[in-house]
């Protein structure tokens, strides 16, 4: 089968880390595979030799040192040059890889954005990647090559190096498999998995065995430390199941995948917790259409992102409409919402304030529960000040006094911890 | 005019010091040039704005780091990813400059090796530059950019990243100087010119405001500090005027140029020093044809560079034979000359040599300079073992011990501290 790998730079971020990575890989071109049979689609080829794509980052520390020179010139580097110097990084550590790989005895190429036909628009530092020219890669893996390739950059067609942004390389990963129709793209981390909530807070939190993409999206705050939203949205589009696990040891890890392919489908999936959102209320407004459209537009246009948005009847055909905003833009929030101070009796604001989240697919076929959450959450005096619900998710907004409290009672109550 | 500009590692070596050289590249741009007086050719175009490439090697370090990840590896680093993992150093380091020349204002631009078109044939870690498509260069010039270029690297026609080996980054100047058609290549260095010997042995030595190119390979012990051979030759097929000078101070450098550019020839231009070499002599050979072929042709075949060759008639139609190898080779030559053993009477070695060489273009036109040389070191009891001469050079295999005490005392003969 074909297999797309992915190593991040803290599992490249050494002579002996990359070593270690050359191990692994060498171990995937030549296992069967048995131990990662959950997600090995292509049954009949699982006793012959692999074929590998390795997408790697930077070694640790060299990317923030590129942006620690650039920033000693200006705080606004020139994002054309910025792109060449910071894609440097990946093609150092992508050839060492390769290094150490021919060094195994192993038949290894590395290739850079241009060698490797990933082709992006001409955004520099967040270019998007338009299209793969895969027949190089194809090429040499019928020629017997493990083909190294640098996460995170590609080639404008104007011939310029560009990146595409934090988390690039999971990108790379996601869109090569795509492209060359891989069986899985692995993503090794220091993480070995997705968990039903941060093993921080709550120590009974247990490793997800499979999760389907939108849980992982929903599941964003717990995933970001595994996948950023980006990579998973495009794994959706292009189909790639994406096996998460940890560089660092041999522990299975998460498979993330369509929901077809997840056959005991657990009403809740997980808890998130988001601690940096701030709640902004405008109490009373005169309900008139097209009040919610200017607001919003205009904190769009000032770059704030909002997250939750909950509107209520009032009396008197006025309405009450309250949302989240990350706490670091509430600044900039308020001389946007200033201007808006003549349609509301009130405009209150909260710091003190966390969202925890309940995500299940199996929640679009049960009901109860919400209510379950309601219930618990009351049995411990937590007061809820806001709820968003979607099909696989609910959303409490709840003091923050109590964010971690709250997440372990809901994962008592889904039984996450069995 | 079109000035080819050169910034070595050491020149390059932190933030502080791209920052450095770019207020350099700056004033260069601007610069009416009168204090360079002496080398501007074209003597129109002096108040114009000049047009600039700026070539630099990588931060230095950066290439150690490198070889030392992959040393970790194996000791013989498969040379093609090699050149990738190299060749990132100085895409990191042109594209940081750029970044500064940006932040200062001006209109500035870093190319890679395939940007640049630097088209090299494929023998990777030691790779040739084959031609230089200037399209893009001077499409570039001609909008007003500031062109930075990385040193060391090219493209082979199949599209692989190469690196030119040791002093690769003087080449590439000297390469596109040369292609470029530029007014003058300037090389910056941590050492500000070429001395009429290391300033080291003699604190009188003068710096040579002017060389010939043959002078310079003469006086390659010395001149490696500021330039390799490889790029000196280069620089004479290509009529590349050198400008040689420090990255760290105002001083002006040596113009390495054309013996017809000299107006004052002087006798004697430096005094060089060679303590690497050991000396290795066959008594009483056999004075037929073949031998010193088959002798120096199983020697090349080891790898092993001969310098000093001398040959002298002996008695009884024997002759003897006398020549140097590097100190660290001399053991490998031990191995191929006890082939010969049979042909001669003896076979001596000595590790306890030196080679001081007097080199001077006005040799040419000028007796007695030999016999001056012989007399000084005689009157200090310094006995010569060897003697070779060419047209511009007379090379001296004297005992190690009085190495320094011979460069002192050849220097003041010859009056090189006036």
């Amino acid at each position: 089968m074909l297999i797309v790998q992915k190593y991040g730079g803290t599992s490249m971020g050494s002579s002996e880390r990359i070593q270690n990575v050359a191990n692994r890989v060498s171990l995937s071109l030549y296992a069967s595979y048995k131990s990662h049979k959950q997600y090995v689609k292509d049954k009949d080829n699982v006793n012959r030799n692999n074929k590998l794509v390795v997408v790697v980052s930077a070694m640790s520390g060299v990317t923030d040192g590129i942006l620690e020179h650039a920033g000693f010139f200006t705080s606004t580097p020139n994002e054309r040059d910025l792109d060449m110097a910071l894609s440097s990084g990946e093609q150092m550590s992508a050839a060492l890889l390769s290094i150490a790989l021919n060094a195994k005895g192993l038949k290894s190429i590395a290739l850079n954005g241009r060698q490797a036909g990933i082709f992006t628009d001409s955004n520099h530092t967040k270019a998007r990647i338009q299209y793969i020219d895969t027949t190089n890669i194809y090429k040499l893996l019928d020629d017997g090559y493990i083909v190294v390739v640098t996460g995170f950059q590609g080639l404008s067609n104007s011939g310029e190096i560009t990146t595409l942004g934090r988390g690039g390389s999971d990108l790379s990963a996601v869109a090569l498999a795509g492209a060359l129709k891989a069986n899985v793209c692995e993503i090794y981390s220091d993480v070995d998995g997705v968990y039903t909530t941060d093993p921080r807070i709550e120590s009974k939190a247990k490793k997800i065995d499979r999760i389907s993409y939108d849980e992982m999206l929903e599941l964003a705050s717990m995933g970001a430390k595994v996948l950023l939203t980006r990579s998973v949205e495009l794994a959706k589009k292009l189909n790639v199941p994406i096996y998460a696990r940890s560089s660092f040891s041999d522990d299975s890890g998460t498979l993330i995948t369509t929901e077809e392919n997840i056959m005991e489908k657990p009403i809740v999936s997980g808890i998130a917790l988001d601690k940096n959102q701030a709640r902004v209320s405008l109490i009373s407004i005169q309900d008139r259409p097209g009040i919610a459209a200017e607001l919003f537009g205009k904190l769009s246009k000032a770059n704030i992102n909002v997250d939750m948005i909950v509107q209520t009847i009032g009396r008197d055909s006025k309405t009450n409409l309250d949302f989240t905003v990350p706490k670091n833009e509430l600044e900039k929030a308020k001389n946007t919402l200033n201007e808006f101070d003549s349609y509301a009796d009130l405009i209150d604001y909260d710091n003190e304030v966390a969202i925890v989240s309940i995500v299940g697919v199996g929640m679009k076929s049960h009901s109860g529960v919400a209510a379950k959450a309601f219930q618990v959450l009351a049995k411990d005096n937590i007061n809820i000040r806001m709820i968003s619900t979607s099909e696989i998710k609910i959303s409490m907004l709840i003091d923050l006094k109590y964010a971690e409290l709250s997440v372990r009672v809901l994962h008592a109550a889904y039984k996450l911890d069995q």
